[in-house]
C-alpha cells in the first residue's frame, strides 16, 4: 500500500509541517524544497526521513526556525557573505546565490560564505543551483567530529562532504557530492539496524583498533576515504570551510551540540567559477570540450556520478513520488499536531 | 663515495646545465630551483633525475627553452592569466605569483591560470610560494592519459595532482600534494625495475583486467585512488584545469606528445584564498585556530603531510646535499657538453 503524490504537492505538505512547527516561510520553503528534492531523487537518507531531525533540532533550541538571513556587508570583492543568524543554511544560500553568480560572472570566480547556520542537507542541491547559472561549483563544509585522521585513533575530522558541479547546457550537470569518510555515518547505522557486520576498512573501535562491529564503530571512529589522501582533503575542508571562514570546525560542532543526533551547526563555503571567463580568448568552447571528455568516460562503460539520482528524478517528475503508509501517516500526524508536533 | 654540495651550489650547477643546453635565464633559473628543491627535500622522483627529462623534451622540440612568458591582458577581475608561450611552467608561475597574491588580498580570492606550458615539477613548490604570501592555495593540473575512470577499462584521466597549502606563520606550512591515481606512475616503473609485483588495486592490463604485473600495468591503465571518489576528483581536474582554462586535457596531452617519456604540455590552475579576508569580522584568529586543529591531529600520533620533506630540507640546508658519484659524473658530463649535451 502506498500513496502517489506529485513532487510539488509533497513539497507543499512538508512546508506546511514546518510552518505548523513555528518556522517562518523564509526558512520553511527552501528547507521543504531540498528535503523533497532528495526524496524525489531517491536519496532516502536526505529525504522525508530528515523531517523529524529538523523538528528535533528546533525543539532542542539548537537552530532558529524564525531567523531571517542577512547579507553581511563585510563580504566584498570576490566574497559574498551571508549570515544565517542561527537558522538553516538553505534560506541563507538562496539569499546569497544571485549575488554569488553576479560576482563570479563579473570577476571570473567568487565565493559565497554562509556563517552561523545549521546545515543538514546534501550539497548537491546547492551545486546544481550554481550550475543552473552556467557556473562551475566547488562546495564543502565540516560536520561533527566522527572521523579519525589517517594514522590517528580518535574522532576529530567530520565526514566533511566535498561536492562539485559542471554545467552541461541542455542536460543534467556533471555533479559529485560525497563524504570524505569511507562511508557515510548513516550507512553504519543501517548496518547496525540490519545486524550486519561492516566491510573491513570502514571504522575503528574506541581503542583505535579496526572493527567490523557497527556498535563499536559508532562509539569509535570512522576512517577517511583513500587513506592519507582522503584524510588530507578532510583536513583541508576543516581549514577552509571551518577555520578560514570564521566558523566552527567538526570538533567544535560536537562540543557545541554534545550529540550527533541533532543537525550540525557550522558554516559552508561555495566557490563559483565562470567557464566563459576562464576560457575567454582560448581556442575551443569549454562546454563542447567537456562533453567530449564526459562522453569518453561513458564510452568506456563507466558511469558519471549522480546518474541514478537524475533517472529517479525524471521518473518522479513524470509519475510522482510513492510514499509508504508509514510516511503518509507521519506527515498526517505532524500536520495535525501543530508547534509541539515533534515531541 | 659521494660528494656533499650546498643547496645553492647545486642550484647554480643545474642552472648552468640548462644554460649550456641553450635555455634562457628566465627559464633556467626557476627550473633549476624547483629541481634542486625536490632533491633537497628528499623527493628523488622530482629531483636531479628530471634533468635528463628536461633536456630530452627540449631536444624533441616539445618545449621552448627560450620562451619569455607574458601576462595575458585577458586576465582581469579575480583572474590572472600568464601565457608560458610554450616554455616551462615555472617561469610563468614566477611572473604571475605577485599579481595573484595582490588580487587575492584585494578581492579575498583569485586564480592564476598558466596556459601553453610544459609542466613537469611537483606542485608543492608553487603551493609553498603562495603560502609564503600568507594565502591558502589550491593547485591542480592534468597530466597524460594513464588512468582509467572508475568503472572503465582504458587510460583516459591523468594522474592529475591535487595540492593544497595553508600558511602557518613562523613554521613550515600545512601542505599536501598527491596524484589522484592510487600510485604515481614512477612507483610502477620502480617496481618494474626491481622485478617486484605491484600491490593489488593499483592497475589493470590492456584488456581492463586487474593486474599486479608492472609491464602489463604500464601498457594498461592505472586506477584512481579511493575508487569512484578519486575518479570524480580526477575528472574535476580535467574539467577545471584543462577544459575550463582553455588548455589540453590528459587525453589531448598524450595525443600531442605521442609518449609519456617527455614532460607533459598543458595548463595549470592555482587558486589563492586570503584567510584574513575570509575571517574578517568573525571571532577568533584563523591562524591560531588552525594550529589547534593541526596540533589535535598530531596529538593522536597522526603525521601531517610533507613532514618528511621538511625534515630532509632542514638537514640539507644545514649539512648540504649528498650526491652519488654517478650524479656528480652526470652533471660534469652535461656541463662539459654544451647545447647537444643530452643526446
Amino acid at each position: 500500500m502506498s500513496q502517489i503524490i506529485s513532487v510539488e504537492a509533497l513539497r507543499q505538505r512538508v512546508e506546511q509541517v514546518f510552518l505548523r512547527a513555528g518556522m517562518n516561510a523564509v526558512q520553511a520553503s527552501p528547507l521543504a524544497r531540498v528535503i523533497v528534492a532528495a526524496e524525489r531523487d531517491g536519496c532516502k537518507s536526505h529525504g522525508l526521513y530528515r523531517v523529524e531531525g529538523v523538528l528535533r533540532t528546533l525543539q532542542a533550541g539548537k537552530v532558529s526556525g524564525t531567523a531571517v538571513p542577512v547579507v553581511d556587508p563585510a563580504g566584498n570583492g570576490a566574497l559574498v557573505r551571508v549570515n544565517a543568524r542561527g537558522g538553516f543554511s538553505n534560506a541563507a544560500f538562496d539569499l546569497g546565490l544571485p549575488l554569488l553568480a553576479e560576482r563570479a560572472r563579473d570577476l571570473g570566480l567568487a565565493a559565497l560564505v554562509i556563517n552561523d547556520c545549521t546545515h543538514f542537507a546534501a550539497l548537491w542541491p546547492e551545486v546544481e543551483a550554481v550550475t543552473g547559472h552556467g557556473l562551475a561549483a566547488l562546495v564543502m563544509c565540516p560536520s561533527y567530529a566522527t572521523v579519525a585522521p589517517a594514522g590517528g585513533s580518535r574522532p576529530l575530522l567530520g565526514t566533511n562532504p566535498l561536492a562539485f558541479g559542471w554545467p552541461r547546457p541542455g542536460r543534467d550537470p556533471y555533479v559529485f557530492d560525497f563524504a570524505t569518510s569511507v562511508a557515510a555515518r548513516g550507512e553504519i547505522e543501517l548496518h547496525r539496524r540490519a545486524g550486519k557486520p561492516l566491510p573491513e576498512g570502514w571504522a575503528m573501535d574506541a581503542a583505535g583498533r579496526p572493527t567490523t562491529d557497527p556498535d563499536a564503530a559508532l562509539s569509535g571512529a570512522m576512517m577517511p576515504f583513500g587513506g592519507h589522501k582522503g584524510s588530507a582533503i578532510g583536513t583541508m575542508i576543516e581549514l577552509l570551510a571551518g577555520v578560514m571562514i570564521g566558523d566552527l570546525t567538526s570538533p567544535e560542532v560536537l562540543d557545541f551540540l554534545g550529540t550527533t543526533t541533532l543537525a550540525p551547526c557550522h558554516g559552508e563555503l561555495v566557490l563559483a567559477l565562470s567557464p566563459e571567463r576562464f576560457a575567454a580568448g582560448r581556442a575551443g568552447d569549454p562546454f563542447a570540450r567537456a562533453e567530449a571528455l564526459l562522453e569518453a568516460i561513458e564510452g568506456q562503460g563507466a558511469r558519471l556520478p549522480s546518474q541514478r539520482r537524475f533517472a529517479a528524478r525524471a521518473k518522479a517528475e513524470a509519475d510522482g513520488i510513492a510514499l509508504s503508509d508509514a510516511e503518509v501517516a507521519q506527515l498526517d500526524r505532524l500536520l495535525a499536531s501543530g508547534p509541539d508536533g515533534a515531541r
